[in-house]
């Protein structure tokens, strides 16, 4: 189905319904449950490249990713932008706010691929959570385990060893993006050498130079918007 | 109020909902709820440099720090030590697990200062958050919160400037735990050369290197046991 079309006879009310199903926010509730949830939904489509917020104008609410890849960015005082994580679909960002709690730290967040996201503002995500406790017991998880994620690729950064982090962000994509055909990996994602510079905290230049040292190494190869990954032994044996 | 130790006529009962009060995640209950939520808290006392969990033992949970202080450290591949988080008072760590939802990486949690922490299990906070929807909602404002608050460590670390990461954890923790005394601000933790280096992904060396230099130049002084900063505005100039 095309990215906000909907087939013929359902209203928009079906469809956020529809794609509320596929989340595992919301994959419990009852058909009845799911169509009061649907009225405080909001479905936003956009194109690759499309920024969904900037970080000085972030406002708090939760945003579920249904389909597509959302990079979420901060900028160094240096100007370069570092990408603190990828958002793979049925994946949720942002954050809420209770009562005086205000973040102070924020990020931008911009479409990867064509996306498509529910969004719940703030109030809105109370009330639901307050009605559903369930749901905001998902979000904590959820929020808990994106933490221990990052305070991994915390380690990694601090760690210093380039190859192991690059190794490891090869992998993670595997897991979470990758097609296995013919005992390889594929990764189908339009992520440049600049990008992966970007989530390991290196430069563009290092990274070329690994990606170009395990290619002619026969542990990947790499065309225009995909990677593949031929050895993935290789690989895990550079991340202990 | 020593540790552990309780008033006269004050039962160990009495106790734990007199910690409880002192937490945001159960402040708002009624003293027939508190009384109602002691019964699931674990009281737990802990010894400076004393372990809380270890990453390849721990389980899911919530720990609240009432009073101390806690190292949250991961170890790198090359057999150092990153410390992913300094826990204080009144803050949360731990995560929660909820149907298949089981998290990959983990971390190990030290007391830095003798420590007094509530805990409770990951079924029974489950159940608290299904009966008082309130307190999901707070660890949810509090996970993402941090989760913002580690992609700027992130951020900071994959700048590279060391400077910079060095003045803005010192100024983290002037915020978090600083005395202000005539025009300075104290502060008062047990945290060495190592510690400081542990947390912004550097060696001790330079960590050494950059605190002498900025000691010479009267921006900051620091004595066992505790790090006084001078000129609080040199150090925010180092922070972009």
């Amino acid at each position: 189905m095309a990215q906000g079309a909907f087939s013929k006879g359902q209203t928009p009310e079906d469809l956020k319904i529809d794609l509320l199903k596929k989340t595992h926010l919301f994959e419990d509730l009852s058909p009845q449950e799911l169509r009061e949830v649907a009225k405080y939904i909001q479905v936003r489509n956009y194109m690759k490249g499309e920024y969904i917020f900037f970080e000085e104008e972030a406002e708090p609410g939760i945003f579920i990713l249904v389909e597509g890849l959302v990079k979420l960015i901060k900028e160094t005082s240096d100007g370069r932008s570092i990408i603190v994580r990828l958002v793979f679909p049925g994946e949720v960002f942002g954050w809420i706010e209770w009562g005086k709690s205000v973040p102070k730290f924020k990020y931008t967040a911009m479409a990867a691929l064509p996306s498509t996201i529910l969004y719940i503002s703030n109030k809105y995500f109370i009330n639901l959570a307050i009605k559903y406790p369930a749901i905001a017991i998902k979000l904590t998880c959820d929020a808990t385990h994106n933490l221990l994620q990052t305070y991994e690729v915390l380690k990694s950064i601090a760690s210093g060893k380039v190859e192991e982090r690059i190794a490891k962000l090869l992998l993670e994509l595997a897991e979470k993006a990758g097609e296995k055909k013919d005992g390889r990996i594929i990764i189908r994602l339009p992520l440049t050498r600049q990008d992966i510079a970007e989530m390991t905290g290196t430069t563009v230049e290092t990274t070329i130079r690994v990606m170009s040292k395990w290619k002619k190494q026969g542990i990947i190869n790499t065309e225009r918007g995909y990677i593949e990954i031929i050895d993935k032994k290789a690989l895990e044996k550079l991340v202990v």
